[in-house]
Protein backbone atom coordinates (compact mmCIF):
# COMPACT_ATOMS: atom_id res chain seq x y z
CA UNK A 1 0.00 0.00 0.00
CA UNK A 2 2.03 3.09 -1.44
CA UNK A 3 2.11 6.08 1.19
CA UNK A 4 1.94 9.30 -0.36
CA UNK A 5 3.11 12.52 1.65
CA UNK A 6 0.91 15.94 1.14
CA UNK A 7 1.84 19.00 1.15
CA UNK A 8 -1.01 21.76 2.31
CA UNK A 9 -2.36 25.11 2.07
CA UNK A 10 -5.22 26.53 3.47
CA UNK A 11 -7.65 29.39 4.79
CA UNK A 12 -8.42 28.63 8.45
CA UNK A 13 -11.67 30.79 8.49
CA UNK A 14 -14.16 28.17 7.21
CA UNK A 15 -13.06 25.20 9.55
CA UNK A 16 -13.19 24.32 12.73
CA UNK A 17 -9.37 23.30 12.57
CA UNK A 18 -7.13 20.87 11.15
CA UNK A 19 -8.73 18.03 13.25
CA UNK A 20 -11.77 16.27 12.14
CA UNK A 21 -14.52 16.66 13.92
CA UNK A 22 -18.41 14.71 13.94
CA UNK A 23 -20.60 17.77 12.96
CA UNK A 24 -17.96 20.42 12.00
CA UNK A 25 -16.16 20.99 9.03
CA UNK A 26 -12.42 20.48 9.40
CA UNK A 27 -9.38 20.41 6.85
CA UNK A 28 -8.37 16.71 8.00
CA UNK A 29 -12.18 16.01 6.65
CA UNK A 30 -12.21 17.51 3.43
CA UNK A 31 -8.98 16.19 2.41
CA UNK A 32 -10.43 12.69 3.46
CA UNK A 33 -13.39 12.73 1.75
CA UNK A 34 -11.41 14.26 -1.78
CA UNK A 35 -9.34 10.72 -1.35
CA UNK A 36 -12.46 8.60 -0.97
CA UNK A 37 -13.64 10.04 -4.25
CA UNK A 38 -10.15 8.51 -5.79
CA UNK A 39 -10.82 5.40 -4.10
CA UNK A 40 -13.03 3.70 -1.21
CA UNK A 41 -10.22 3.87 2.11
CA UNK A 42 -10.03 0.85 4.11
CA UNK A 43 -12.31 1.93 7.10
CA UNK A 44 -16.34 1.28 5.77
CA UNK A 45 -14.53 3.37 2.35
CA UNK A 46 -13.15 6.17 4.47
CA UNK A 47 -9.44 7.28 4.77
CA UNK A 48 -7.44 8.50 7.78
CA UNK A 49 -4.32 11.10 7.29
CA UNK A 50 -2.47 12.38 9.68
CA UNK A 51 -0.59 15.40 9.85
CA UNK A 52 2.44 17.48 10.86
CA UNK A 53 0.30 19.73 12.95
CA UNK A 54 -2.97 20.46 13.87
CA UNK A 55 -3.55 23.71 13.68
CA UNK A 56 -6.71 25.00 15.62
CA UNK A 57 -9.75 26.34 14.16
CA UNK A 58 -8.93 29.85 12.01
CA UNK A 59 -5.26 29.41 12.02
CA UNK A 60 -3.83 29.07 8.21
CA UNK A 61 -1.33 26.86 6.72
CA UNK A 62 1.66 27.56 4.20
CA UNK A 63 2.91 24.39 3.84
CA UNK A 64 1.11 21.83 6.45
CA UNK A 65 2.34 18.10 5.51
CA UNK A 66 -0.08 15.58 5.80
CA UNK A 67 0.19 11.63 4.59
CA UNK A 68 -2.19 9.07 3.19
CA UNK A 69 -2.14 5.33 2.25
CA UNK A 70 -3.48 4.65 -1.33
CA UNK A 71 -4.12 0.63 -2.61
CA UNK A 72 -3.60 1.85 -6.00
CA UNK A 73 -0.13 3.62 -7.22
CA UNK A 74 -0.56 7.14 -8.49
CA UNK A 75 1.84 9.10 -10.00
CA UNK A 76 2.70 12.27 -7.45
CA UNK A 77 1.55 14.84 -9.95
CA UNK A 78 -1.56 13.00 -10.90
CA UNK A 79 -2.88 12.75 -7.40
CA UNK A 80 -2.14 16.63 -6.34
CA UNK A 81 -4.27 17.53 -9.26
CA UNK A 82 -6.98 15.02 -9.02
CA UNK A 83 -7.10 15.77 -4.92
CA UNK A 84 -7.13 19.55 -6.21
CA UNK A 85 -9.91 19.03 -8.41
CA UNK A 86 -12.19 17.10 -5.82
CA UNK A 87 -11.40 19.64 -3.13
CA UNK A 88 -13.00 23.06 -5.08
CA UNK A 89 -14.17 25.22 -4.40
CA UNK A 90 -12.77 24.71 -0.65
CA UNK A 91 -9.76 26.85 0.30
CA UNK A 92 -7.79 24.01 0.79
CA UNK A 93 -5.08 23.24 -2.16
CA UNK A 94 -2.59 20.29 -2.49
CA UNK A 95 0.67 22.56 -3.50
CA UNK A 96 2.79 19.11 -3.65
CA UNK A 97 2.70 15.30 -3.43
CA UNK A 98 5.45 12.96 -3.57
CA UNK A 99 5.71 9.08 -2.22
CA UNK A 100 7.48 8.11 0.78
CA UNK A 101 8.47 4.71 2.23
CA UNK A 102 5.60 3.12 4.51
CA UNK A 103 7.37 3.71 7.78
CA UNK A 104 7.28 7.87 7.13
CA UNK A 105 5.36 9.45 9.40
CA UNK A 106 3.96 13.06 8.87
CA UNK A 107 3.59 13.46 12.68
CA UNK A 108 6.72 10.77 13.77
CA UNK A 109 9.08 11.99 11.24
CA UNK A 110 8.77 15.53 11.28
CA UNK A 111 11.94 17.35 13.25
CA UNK A 112 10.84 21.26 12.89
CA UNK A 113 7.79 23.25 12.69
CA UNK A 114 7.76 26.83 11.62
CA UNK A 115 5.14 29.12 12.34
CA UNK A 116 4.77 32.94 10.66
CA UNK A 117 2.56 35.23 12.46
CA UNK A 118 1.41 38.85 10.54
CA UNK A 119 0.26 41.87 12.61
CA UNK A 120 -1.19 44.62 10.98
CA UNK A 121 -1.03 48.28 12.77
CA UNK A 122 -3.66 50.87 11.29
CA UNK A 123 -6.85 52.62 12.31
CA UNK A 124 -8.70 51.48 9.58
CA UNK A 125 -10.06 47.73 9.02
CA UNK A 126 -7.77 45.60 6.74
CA UNK A 127 -9.81 45.04 3.08
CA UNK A 128 -7.87 42.61 1.53
CA UNK A 129 -6.06 41.24 4.03
CA UNK A 130 -9.38 40.52 6.57
CA UNK A 131 -8.75 37.44 8.10
CA UNK A 132 -5.46 36.89 7.17
CA UNK A 133 -4.22 39.36 9.84
CA UNK A 134 -4.16 40.30 13.36
CA UNK A 135 -5.27 43.66 13.35
CA UNK A 136 -4.50 46.40 16.08
CA UNK A 137 -3.85 50.14 16.34
CA UNK A 138 -1.88 50.90 18.80
CA UNK A 139 2.09 51.77 17.55
CA UNK A 140 4.13 48.83 18.35
CA UNK A 141 8.05 49.30 19.10
CA UNK A 142 10.07 46.33 16.88
CA UNK A 143 13.26 46.55 19.13
CA UNK A 144 11.31 46.25 22.17
CA UNK A 145 9.50 43.24 20.81
CA UNK A 146 12.54 42.04 19.70
CA UNK A 147 14.11 42.48 23.07
CA UNK A 148 11.34 40.94 24.78
CA UNK A 149 11.63 37.80 22.14
CA UNK A 150 15.45 37.04 22.87
CA UNK A 151 14.20 35.92 26.73
CA UNK A 152 12.15 33.25 25.10
CA UNK A 153 14.42 31.55 22.94
CA UNK A 154 16.37 28.34 24.36
CA UNK A 155 15.29 25.49 26.00
CA UNK A 156 12.35 26.41 29.18
CA UNK A 157 9.65 25.22 30.56
CA UNK A 158 7.06 27.13 28.77
CA UNK A 159 3.91 26.32 31.16
CA UNK A 160 3.21 30.36 30.87
CA UNK A 161 2.81 30.39 27.50
CA UNK A 162 0.52 26.85 26.53
CA UNK A 163 -3.08 26.50 27.09
CA UNK A 164 -4.75 25.13 30.00
CA UNK A 165 -5.72 22.48 28.01
CA UNK A 166 -2.21 21.89 26.37
CA UNK A 167 -1.65 17.30 26.32
CA UNK A 168 2.00 17.19 25.84
CA UNK A 169 3.49 15.28 28.45
CA UNK A 170 5.91 18.24 29.54
CA UNK A 171 5.87 22.01 29.03
CA UNK A 172 9.68 21.80 28.78
CA UNK A 173 10.41 22.75 24.98
CA UNK A 174 13.60 24.37 22.79
CA UNK A 175 12.67 27.16 20.82
CA UNK A 176 14.85 27.33 18.42
CA UNK A 177 14.58 31.05 16.86
CA UNK A 178 11.87 33.97 17.10
CA UNK A 179 12.62 36.46 14.24
CA UNK A 180 10.49 39.98 13.97
CA UNK A 181 10.67 41.83 10.53
CA UNK A 182 8.55 45.16 9.86
CA UNK A 183 7.27 45.55 6.58
CA UNK A 184 5.67 49.14 5.34
CA UNK A 185 2.46 48.78 3.63
CA UNK A 186 0.89 51.34 1.07
CA UNK A 187 -1.52 52.24 4.58
CA UNK A 188 -0.44 51.01 8.32
CA UNK A 189 2.91 48.75 8.91
CA UNK A 190 2.75 44.70 9.45
CA UNK A 191 4.93 42.97 12.07
CA UNK A 192 6.02 39.42 11.08
CA UNK A 193 6.97 36.95 13.54
CA UNK A 194 8.14 34.33 12.61
CA UNK A 195 9.14 31.04 14.68
CA UNK A 196 11.17 27.82 14.59
CA UNK A 197 11.48 24.80 16.95
CA UNK A 198 11.14 21.13 17.17
CA UNK A 199 7.46 20.66 18.41
CA UNK A 200 5.32 23.61 20.30
CA UNK A 201 3.25 23.46 22.85
CA UNK A 202 -0.78 24.20 22.61
CA UNK A 203 -1.55 28.28 21.64
CA UNK A 204 1.99 28.51 22.51
CA UNK A 205 3.11 31.04 19.24
CA UNK A 206 -0.40 32.69 20.16
CA UNK A 207 0.71 33.29 23.89
CA UNK A 208 4.25 34.99 22.74
CA UNK A 209 2.70 36.72 20.05
CA UNK A 210 -0.16 38.54 22.13
CA UNK A 211 2.61 38.73 25.10
CA UNK A 212 4.71 40.36 22.68
CA UNK A 213 2.69 42.73 22.01
CA UNK A 214 1.81 43.87 25.08
CA UNK A 215 5.60 45.15 24.88
CA UNK A 216 5.67 46.68 21.23
CA UNK A 217 2.79 48.54 22.79
CA UNK A 218 4.90 50.04 25.90
CA UNK A 219 2.34 48.20 28.31
CA UNK A 220 5.05 45.81 29.47
CA UNK A 221 8.78 46.18 29.84
CA UNK A 222 10.95 43.68 27.58
CA UNK A 223 12.14 42.39 30.85
CA UNK A 224 8.35 40.99 31.96
CA UNK A 225 8.92 38.40 29.43
CA UNK A 226 11.83 36.97 31.31
CA UNK A 227 9.75 37.03 34.91
CA UNK A 228 6.93 35.74 32.94
CA UNK A 229 8.59 32.56 31.50
CA UNK A 230 10.39 32.04 34.95
CA UNK A 231 7.03 32.79 37.13
CA UNK A 232 5.81 29.05 34.95
CA UNK A 233 2.78 30.04 35.17
CA UNK A 234 -0.53 30.47 33.02
CA UNK A 235 -1.44 33.42 34.85
CA UNK A 236 1.74 35.04 34.18
CA UNK A 237 0.96 35.07 30.75
CA UNK A 238 -0.44 38.59 28.30
CA UNK A 239 -3.24 38.37 26.23
CA UNK A 240 -3.56 35.17 23.67
CA UNK A 241 -4.09 36.69 20.78
CA UNK A 242 -6.55 35.48 17.89
CA UNK A 243 -5.98 32.60 15.42
CA UNK A 244 -6.27 34.61 12.06
CA UNK A 245 -2.75 35.87 11.96
CA UNK A 246 -1.00 32.44 12.54
CA UNK A 247 0.34 30.45 9.95
CA UNK A 248 1.67 27.07 9.73
CA UNK A 249 4.81 28.20 7.49
CA UNK A 250 6.78 25.20 6.93
CA UNK A 251 7.64 21.42 8.54
CA UNK A 252 11.10 19.88 8.39
CA UNK A 253 12.16 16.13 8.06
CA UNK A 254 15.52 14.98 8.33
CA UNK A 255 14.90 14.39 4.33
CA UNK A 256 12.30 16.70 2.65
CA UNK A 257 9.85 14.70 0.94
CA UNK A 258 9.11 16.93 -1.65
CA UNK A 259 12.50 17.44 -2.77
CA UNK A 260 13.92 15.96 -6.74
CA UNK B 1 -18.92 74.34 2.20
CA UNK B 2 -15.57 72.65 3.34
CA UNK B 3 -14.04 69.90 0.89
CA UNK B 4 -12.30 66.45 1.69
CA UNK B 5 -9.91 64.22 0.22
CA UNK B 6 -10.38 60.62 0.68
CA UNK B 7 -8.04 58.12 0.62
CA UNK B 8 -9.75 54.64 -0.09
CA UNK B 9 -8.65 51.11 -0.43
CA UNK B 10 -11.49 48.24 -1.12
CA UNK B 11 -11.56 44.52 -2.19
CA UNK B 12 -13.32 44.91 -5.61
CA UNK B 13 -15.38 41.93 -5.56
CA UNK B 14 -18.35 42.54 -3.99
CA UNK B 15 -19.36 45.20 -6.05
CA UNK B 16 -20.20 46.14 -9.59
CA UNK B 17 -17.16 48.85 -9.74
CA UNK B 18 -16.53 52.17 -8.16
CA UNK B 19 -19.08 54.28 -10.03
CA UNK B 20 -22.50 54.45 -8.66
CA UNK B 21 -25.46 52.18 -10.02
CA UNK B 22 -29.38 52.53 -9.73
CA UNK B 23 -29.68 48.70 -8.58
CA UNK B 24 -25.75 46.95 -7.87
CA UNK B 25 -23.16 47.78 -5.15
CA UNK B 26 -20.91 50.30 -6.26
CA UNK B 27 -17.73 51.39 -3.73
CA UNK B 28 -19.33 54.90 -5.01
CA UNK B 29 -22.42 53.95 -3.74
CA UNK B 30 -21.27 52.53 -0.69
CA UNK B 31 -19.16 55.57 0.60
CA UNK B 32 -22.21 58.00 -0.32
CA UNK B 33 -24.62 55.99 1.81
CA UNK B 34 -21.69 56.58 4.83
CA UNK B 35 -21.82 59.94 3.99
CA UNK B 36 -25.32 60.41 4.87
CA UNK B 37 -25.08 58.77 7.93
CA UNK B 38 -23.15 61.64 9.31
CA UNK B 39 -25.01 64.73 7.40
CA UNK B 40 -27.62 65.20 4.65
CA UNK B 41 -26.14 65.61 1.40
CA UNK B 42 -26.79 68.40 -0.94
CA UNK B 43 -29.21 66.83 -3.37
CA UNK B 44 -32.30 65.23 -1.20
CA UNK B 45 -29.94 64.67 1.67
CA UNK B 46 -27.31 62.60 -0.72
CA UNK B 47 -24.14 62.98 -1.50
CA UNK B 48 -21.87 62.89 -4.98
CA UNK B 49 -18.70 62.19 -4.30
CA UNK B 50 -15.82 62.55 -7.41
CA UNK B 51 -13.32 59.79 -7.80
CA UNK B 52 -9.28 59.54 -9.41
CA UNK B 53 -10.45 56.48 -11.32
CA UNK B 54 -13.38 54.56 -11.99
CA UNK B 55 -12.48 51.29 -11.70
CA UNK B 56 -14.65 48.35 -13.45
CA UNK B 57 -16.43 45.64 -11.34
CA UNK B 58 -13.80 43.57 -9.12
CA UNK B 59 -11.00 45.93 -9.40
CA UNK B 60 -9.39 46.46 -6.30
CA UNK B 61 -8.16 49.84 -4.64
CA UNK B 62 -4.96 50.46 -2.64
CA UNK B 63 -5.27 54.28 -2.92
CA UNK B 64 -8.00 55.71 -4.62
CA UNK B 65 -8.98 59.23 -4.17
CA UNK B 66 -11.94 60.58 -3.94
CA UNK B 67 -13.33 64.40 -2.80
CA UNK B 68 -16.32 65.11 -0.58
CA UNK B 69 -18.13 67.74 0.47
CA UNK B 70 -19.57 68.61 3.81
CA UNK B 71 -21.98 71.56 5.50
CA UNK B 72 -20.23 70.46 8.75
CA UNK B 73 -16.14 71.54 9.57
CA UNK B 74 -14.88 68.27 10.52
CA UNK B 75 -11.42 66.92 11.87
CA UNK B 76 -10.09 65.20 9.05
CA UNK B 77 -8.89 61.89 11.07
CA UNK B 78 -12.45 62.00 12.82
CA UNK B 79 -13.84 61.91 9.75
CA UNK B 80 -12.20 59.14 8.42
CA UNK B 81 -13.04 57.25 11.76
CA UNK B 82 -16.68 57.67 11.66
CA UNK B 83 -16.90 56.77 7.59
CA UNK B 84 -15.01 53.49 8.67
CA UNK B 85 -17.55 52.72 11.26
CA UNK B 86 -20.79 52.98 9.15
CA UNK B 87 -18.44 51.39 5.81
CA UNK B 88 -18.63 48.32 8.48
CA UNK B 89 -18.84 45.08 7.41
CA UNK B 90 -17.89 46.16 3.78
CA UNK B 91 -14.29 45.37 2.51
CA UNK B 92 -14.25 49.46 2.10
CA UNK B 93 -11.63 51.44 4.40
CA UNK B 94 -10.92 55.42 4.40
CA UNK B 95 -7.25 55.31 5.35
CA UNK B 96 -6.69 58.67 5.03
CA UNK B 97 -8.41 61.84 4.98
CA UNK B 98 -7.59 65.77 4.40
CA UNK B 99 -9.21 69.27 3.85
CA UNK B 100 -8.21 70.87 0.65
CA UNK B 101 -9.22 73.91 -1.11
CA UNK B 102 -12.61 74.17 -2.77
CA UNK B 103 -11.14 74.18 -6.40
CA UNK B 104 -9.44 70.70 -5.40
CA UNK B 105 -10.71 68.01 -7.58
CA UNK B 106 -10.00 64.36 -7.07
CA UNK B 107 -10.07 63.79 -11.06
CA UNK B 108 -9.22 66.72 -12.45
CA UNK B 109 -6.54 67.84 -10.31
CA UNK B 110 -4.85 64.35 -10.61
CA UNK B 111 -1.65 64.60 -12.58
CA UNK B 112 -0.55 60.45 -12.82
CA UNK B 113 -2.29 57.46 -11.68
CA UNK B 114 -0.30 54.14 -11.02
CA UNK B 115 -1.91 50.34 -11.03
CA UNK B 116 -0.51 47.03 -9.95
CA UNK B 117 -1.37 43.68 -11.60
CA UNK B 118 -0.86 40.53 -9.55
CA UNK B 119 -0.16 37.71 -11.69
CA UNK B 120 0.07 34.38 -9.65
CA UNK B 121 1.54 31.18 -11.57
CA UNK B 122 1.28 27.65 -10.49
CA UNK B 123 -0.94 24.27 -10.39
CA UNK B 124 -2.71 24.30 -7.32
CA UNK B 125 -5.62 26.85 -6.89
CA UNK B 126 -4.85 29.92 -4.53
CA UNK B 127 -6.49 30.01 -1.24
CA UNK B 128 -5.52 33.22 0.79
CA UNK B 129 -5.38 34.70 -2.45
CA UNK B 130 -8.12 33.63 -4.49
CA UNK B 131 -9.63 37.04 -5.78
CA UNK B 132 -6.86 39.29 -5.43
CA UNK B 133 -4.84 37.71 -8.04
CA UNK B 134 -5.08 36.29 -12.16
CA UNK B 135 -3.68 32.71 -11.89
CA UNK B 136 -2.62 30.79 -14.68
CA UNK B 137 -0.73 27.58 -14.84
CA UNK B 138 2.08 28.10 -17.45
CA UNK B 139 5.06 29.41 -16.33
CA UNK B 140 5.89 32.75 -17.98
CA UNK B 141 9.10 34.14 -18.98
CA UNK B 142 10.15 37.21 -17.12
CA UNK B 143 12.88 39.23 -19.70
CA UNK B 144 10.34 38.49 -22.59
CA UNK B 145 7.35 39.83 -20.83
CA UNK B 146 10.20 43.48 -19.92
CA UNK B 147 11.17 42.77 -23.57
CA UNK B 148 7.73 42.94 -24.55
CA UNK B 149 6.68 45.69 -22.01
CA UNK B 150 9.22 48.27 -23.72
CA UNK B 151 7.61 48.19 -26.72
CA UNK B 152 4.84 50.04 -24.87
CA UNK B 153 6.55 52.95 -23.32
CA UNK B 154 6.19 56.46 -24.29
CA UNK B 155 3.60 58.22 -26.23
CA UNK B 156 1.72 56.07 -28.76
CA UNK B 157 -1.73 55.59 -29.96
CA UNK B 158 -3.13 52.72 -27.86
CA UNK B 159 -6.04 52.34 -29.77
CA UNK B 160 -5.31 47.86 -30.06
CA UNK B 161 -5.35 48.51 -25.87
CA UNK B 162 -8.54 49.91 -24.86
CA UNK B 163 -12.01 48.38 -24.75
CA UNK B 164 -14.41 49.15 -27.71
CA UNK B 165 -16.19 50.63 -25.28
CA UNK B 166 -13.74 53.20 -24.27
CA UNK B 167 -14.78 56.92 -24.15
CA UNK B 168 -11.90 58.71 -23.78
CA UNK B 169 -11.74 61.73 -26.73
CA UNK B 170 -8.07 60.38 -27.71
CA UNK B 171 -6.49 56.98 -28.02
CA UNK B 172 -3.20 58.77 -27.76
CA UNK B 173 -1.54 58.36 -24.03
CA UNK B 174 2.03 58.55 -22.33
CA UNK B 175 2.74 55.36 -21.00
CA UNK B 176 5.54 56.61 -18.23
CA UNK B 177 6.40 53.06 -16.83
CA UNK B 178 6.16 49.60 -16.93
CA UNK B 179 8.22 47.49 -14.37
CA UNK B 180 7.53 43.67 -13.97
CA UNK B 181 9.11 41.85 -10.66
CA UNK B 182 9.46 38.37 -9.77
CA UNK B 183 8.48 37.05 -6.31
CA UNK B 184 9.18 33.62 -5.40
CA UNK B 185 6.50 32.59 -3.03
CA UNK B 186 6.38 28.89 -0.82
CA UNK B 187 4.09 27.85 -3.40
CA UNK B 188 4.20 29.23 -7.06
CA UNK B 189 6.17 32.19 -8.47
CA UNK B 190 4.09 35.93 -8.41
CA UNK B 191 4.65 38.28 -11.09
CA UNK B 192 3.83 42.10 -10.19
CA UNK B 193 3.40 44.54 -12.85
CA UNK B 194 3.49 48.13 -11.92
CA UNK B 195 2.03 50.88 -14.67
CA UNK B 196 2.49 54.65 -14.36
CA UNK B 197 1.02 57.40 -16.76
CA UNK B 198 -1.14 60.30 -16.66
CA UNK B 199 -4.11 58.68 -17.33
CA UNK B 200 -5.40 55.28 -18.23
CA UNK B 201 -7.67 54.44 -21.67
CA UNK B 202 -10.63 51.57 -20.52
CA UNK B 203 -9.20 48.47 -20.06
CA UNK B 204 -5.61 49.32 -20.75
CA UNK B 205 -3.61 47.94 -18.40
CA UNK B 206 -5.61 44.51 -18.22
CA UNK B 207 -5.48 44.29 -21.96
CA UNK B 208 -1.85 45.10 -22.10
CA UNK B 209 -0.94 42.42 -19.29
CA UNK B 210 -2.96 39.89 -20.76
CA UNK B 211 -1.22 40.68 -24.02
CA UNK B 212 2.40 40.39 -22.26
CA UNK B 213 1.10 37.13 -20.37
CA UNK B 214 0.94 35.77 -23.66
CA UNK B 215 4.57 36.84 -24.68
CA UNK B 216 5.79 35.57 -21.01
CA UNK B 217 4.17 31.89 -21.99
CA UNK B 218 5.65 31.70 -25.22
CA UNK B 219 2.92 31.91 -27.52
CA UNK B 220 3.83 35.65 -28.67
CA UNK B 221 7.35 37.15 -29.92
CA UNK B 222 8.06 40.16 -27.79
CA UNK B 223 8.45 41.59 -31.08
CA UNK B 224 4.88 41.38 -32.02
CA UNK B 225 3.54 43.46 -29.38
CA UNK B 226 5.75 46.34 -30.90
CA UNK B 227 3.44 45.26 -34.12
CA UNK B 228 -0.02 45.08 -32.23
CA UNK B 229 0.61 49.09 -31.27
CA UNK B 230 1.63 49.89 -34.41
CA UNK B 231 -1.84 48.06 -35.98
CA UNK B 232 -3.96 50.48 -33.70
CA UNK B 233 -6.07 48.02 -33.82
CA UNK B 234 -8.82 46.26 -31.09
CA UNK B 235 -8.54 42.93 -33.31
CA UNK B 236 -4.23 42.94 -32.78
CA UNK B 237 -4.87 43.16 -29.05
CA UNK B 238 -4.41 39.82 -27.35
CA UNK B 239 -6.58 37.97 -24.45
CA UNK B 240 -7.93 40.98 -21.73
CA UNK B 241 -7.00 39.53 -18.43
CA UNK B 242 -9.86 39.46 -15.82
CA UNK B 243 -10.02 42.21 -12.94
CA UNK B 244 -9.23 40.02 -9.74
CA UNK B 245 -5.69 41.23 -10.48
CA UNK B 246 -5.76 44.62 -10.62
CA UNK B 247 -4.90 47.33 -8.13
CA UNK B 248 -5.41 51.32 -8.22
CA UNK B 249 -1.84 51.77 -6.44
CA UNK B 250 -2.12 55.25 -6.38
CA UNK B 251 -2.45 58.73 -7.70
CA UNK B 252 -0.63 61.61 -7.90
CA UNK B 253 -1.15 65.41 -7.29
CA UNK B 254 0.92 68.59 -7.65
CA UNK B 255 1.10 68.41 -3.90
CA UNK B 256 0.15 65.73 -2.38
CA UNK B 257 -2.91 66.75 -0.04
CA UNK B 258 -2.60 63.97 2.33
CA UNK B 259 1.06 65.14 3.34
CA UNK B 260 1.85 66.67 6.80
Amino acid sequence: MPRYALKVEYHGAPFAGWQRQADQPSVQGAIETALAKLEPGPQDGAHTIAAAGRTDAGVHALAQVAHCDLARDWEAFRLMEALNYHLKPLPVAIVDAAEVGEDWHARFSARERRYLFRLLVRRAPATHDKGLVWQVKNPLDLQAMRDGAAHLVGRHDFTTFRSTMCQADSPVKTLDEITIEEIARETGVEFRFRLRARSFLHNQVRSIVGTLERVGAGSWPAERVKEALRAADRAACGPVCPPEGLYLAGVGYPEDPFEG
